[in-house]
């Protein structure tokens, strides 16, 4: 039953070390099955964490990362790698967010994508950031994330 | 108050082996009753596993199909065999998710369809599925699935 | 303070025996007190029941019934001995659900109509049924009925 | 810190008897202080009480008043009294529900409004009314009220 | 590992007492790191606390904001400090909640802003106060704030 | 299939006016058809209102009552009649609670008998009260009542 | 893969009408597969209705049925159909509830049984009814069936 | 319907002043309406908010105070007067818990107490104090105080 | 920081097959790091699936596994790799469920294990099973392990 | 308002770093301001991360800390700083937990103490890990961690 590892894929299936940054990480693609439809796939990556880079205390965030793909698909253990290569890097909230969607985008060129960074509170205020590459296509399937919003105690 | 089985249904009813493959699965149709009316058929099914086709390990899912009808329904019980039949059977994740959809799609002839997969976490991101035919045809009701968002742990 | 029963009601606040078929119920209507406005009323009705055709089995059902009146309001415990006159009555899901509301439709002459049934799960797969008379009049509120999707287990 | 209660208002910081009916019910408005915003003031009423007018047993809502100002904001004392005026009156549940809402828009001519009553459950199916005075203002945002639906039990 | 602190920030990694009114408080902004992506920042504030105007006791509300930024993001410290100062100052709910928003308004210029309140209930009936600048600008991904409504008991 | 009502009963299958005042209500049993069982029955009762005995302003709650029934049953209409009764009745938080347990004690006698009551908020503060006749007996299946905690806003 | 029906069993594997009352079910059972180990089943019945013995309305419950097996096994779809034979059966929701028990008790013998049999409400009151056996065994696991209380609305 | 002031109150039914600091507050009693009873009063309290003794910061919290009295019941407004006394306070977590506690102990002399507090997080990992005065009398009945867990995002 | 396998696993960080069957399973243990100290381990399976002994139809179940280790710790890999082994397994839902736990027993001779199978339903009604190796060993932690009661629609 | 930091504390209102590895971090301790009151605290830590001593993947975990101080109380900035020392640590699930709560015993030499491992699934298992010191003290309040169990999807 088991198959053979797609072309050009270096990471998948293989032991791998955590890259250092996300400069070292390498988001593989792999050709979409039904480049004709116009689908969605969500990876939800609850185990994100990075660094203040003014504090260097450890930041925590939630992921949603929503794309339609046109040509290809971005290989899931490449970005769960790609994802864990912010471990030891500083940067702020809403920059972050941005950053991890524009690298997917970079990669895959997709028809279209959209991501939600929930942050653990700081301050007692948690920040939310939520970008797309521009409106929705028509037709698209495109449900809420469904995140629970902050509410503190009680 | 028995009532007979429709006739050109094969499995309603009987005993029936679990196909060894897609491939080898038959969807089953009957008439729709209310042929000219535009309305909406979910089926819920938390039931599903295959195998990933790299290594051949299980994977699952919870899967929702919505469909407004046309001339034809799909028998609910040849529905669960064919899902049934991804029991030995390796696809990816976005793969197999519109496979389904299509299968369905190609017994039918619905006005419209649109699939969810909810895959089961895989390296702690899950990936879920979301593909229609197209935009839905105004008038339809079509409510939210409803599926919670994957939360990890706490 | 207890009033008078208004003219053309048979069962309201009578003693009533549970009608034997759908054929017997009668739906009875009363005036709609707000005839100029646009307004949705809403029936949650959990305690549905009816028989399987093929096999005779039981079926249960949650079913919400949504309607904007026109110039009559359904008399409430009319619309429950319909409902329950099903219990002995053979029907399909989808076919059970539209005729419901069609005779609710011919009934009050609704400005519009639209039902949601979610029926118990055979063979681990529930289906749930959605329509509606026509896309919603500009102006309803129309809030969605939150039932909750269906999980499985865990 | 206290201030002074603004001119025209009889019963906010007063000692206020319960007003035997609606009819002897005052609602009282106090100047809008943003009124050039187009902005939504939710009130949620878990406390209401009426009576039936066919058997004078008492009838139970949770009602969700929703509104955007004009030049008027309604005095929320008022409004608890108004509401619980309600307490020894019978009216039907669809009559019950829009009175109290015309009776806000009379006292406050607001730009826009919609109530929503959520009647707790008789001979087992509860009944929900929802109305607005029209489609809601562009540019208004229009949380959805997040009213559970009725389940019955288990 | 550490940064440096951005010019012109006064209060971020500083000891800073709480701003004796608001007044007093000073909304500090940061350059925009993505100036060209139209993109959403939620804050979301369940320590919120002021006192009533009338009666000089303290009011309770659950705040989220929501922002587009265009050149300048709000810093996040300052907009604890600037919530933290309404603790001895006395507002209306609905005038609060929007002098607030405009307050950020003013400090950041944004694309586009909304702003709701969640205040605890008062007299058994709670307020929800809901304010955004306009319509939202196309293409901005908005999701709902997921506040849960009030249900008093049971 | 319907029945006769069992002797000694006045309330059961009667139209019946709400009693004026708790003093005037009547508590009615049946008896226990399975006198030599240890069980519980549960009453649960969302609608639950009553006046402060200062201010005369309505108090509203949720009352569970749990009682392990020795020769009698408490019948459901009565009780529904006289829990009615306390609409226009003054009483503190406390009193009420037990003052009501007791009655259904000095009705029924039971084995065992605890009731909750949680009162909605006034001054933002809810008081819950629970009372039991003595230790719960052993060998009873006791579950707890599930009601959720208050919890404001958030 | 398939297996052969064990002896004894005449309904399982069978097209097999409802039983017409409860005095004609037959509950089927097989033998314990672990009889030496203390261990609990439960079953979860959402789909019990039967009749109210005074008035013939259909009453419905949420049945939850747990017992620690000794010899035997009660064979499911006997249970099902036992369950089912209530359909056109009238009784006390405290009597239907023990009535049910003490048949599981009869036909299996067990080491210990209980029930719950929550009731949807009537009158705005549901019963809700608990019996067991006797206490519990020592060292058997039991956990509780996490029903929800009844919450009326909002 | 109102009645009079208790003897021996200064606070319930007057215009009162928030006290500057908890050793200005009064906490006031009246006598326990079924003192030969053993039963538990509740108070739920989610407004509360003090200082932090090191920064000056604003702390949040959300409390639950469980008793069982003895001669005397606390007076509710006075709870909520001397609760809100440690606005401008400055006391550690734990310290604060314990010494609200300790002050309605001294002031009722209870025959048990406990409490809650469940305070909002700081650096990402919020604090809950829990305290009794000793084990809890037999017979009492004591209900979970219901309190979600912290989750952070996600 | 990557380690090595530790001694006597041979299947830990190798590709595996999942074995036929679960006579083909291999259970494997690594030593108690704390084997001093009384402590829970939990392993909650949610893809478990099976197949009927009598039809062959799959089953599925969702398992919560606590045992407190004495010398040895089952290797999670290997559990996994067992549970998977069930694929093409048929047993009945109560055999299944104490089969496993006494293979998880025989491999570590915890202290002590406990085992939940909550199994989805088949013919409306699923079935839980509960079991354990003798009462929890005092001064052991085990919380409940949470999983919500089945609950039909609605 | 503000005070002035305890003596002995090094860390608390300090810039500090993350510690490199947890046997470089230092537990602080402060007085327990009321050494003869038997209480807990609780700290829940959801921002748990160490790396698999096997991959050096990184692991992520929810955490809940639970302790009867006797004389000191542990400082909840060097608490943070402790669990921040674990980032780039290399430990196994159940090894880890129990290594964290027993430096909190050592620093704090506590009446009693107990821990809460919610690890993020691998392999879809997840895995919790429960600890305690030994039975808990008589009369110590001891709420239920409240965590909710994994449930995969759907
Ligand atoms: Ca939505
Ligand atoms: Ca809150
Ligand atoms: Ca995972
Ligand atoms: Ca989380
Ligand atoms: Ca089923
Ligand atoms: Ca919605
Ligand atoms: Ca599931
Ligand atoms: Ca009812
Ligand atoms: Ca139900
Ligand atoms: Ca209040
Ligand atoms: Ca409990
Ligand atoms: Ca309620
Ligand atoms: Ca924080
Ligand atoms: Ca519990
Ligand atoms: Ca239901
Ligand atoms: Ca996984």
């Amino acid at each position: 039953m088991s198959g053979t590892i797609p072309p050009g894929l270096t990471q998948l299936g293989q032991a791998t070390a955590l890259p250092s940054d996300p400069a070292e990480a390498v988001l593989e693609v792999v050709p979409n099955p039904h480049p004709g439809s116009l689908y969605l796939v969500r990876f939800t990556a609850p185990e994100f964490t990075s660094l203040c880079p003014i504090t260097g205390q450890p930041d925590f965030a939630h992921l949603v990362i929503d794309y339609a793909p046109d040509a290809a698909l971005v290989e899931s253990k490449s970005l769960k790698l790609f994802l864990g290569s912010f471990r030891n890097h500083g940067a702020f909230h809403e920059d972050c967010t941005l950053a991890i969607a524009k690298r997917v985008v970079a990669a895959t060129a997709p028809t279209w994508l959209r991501i939600a960074g929930y942050w653990y509170p700081r301050g007692g205020i948690p920040i939310d950031v939520f970008w797309q590459t521009g409106p929705a296509p028509a037709g698209l399937w495109l449900p809420d994330p469904g995140v629970p919003s902050y509410r503190g105690r009680g």
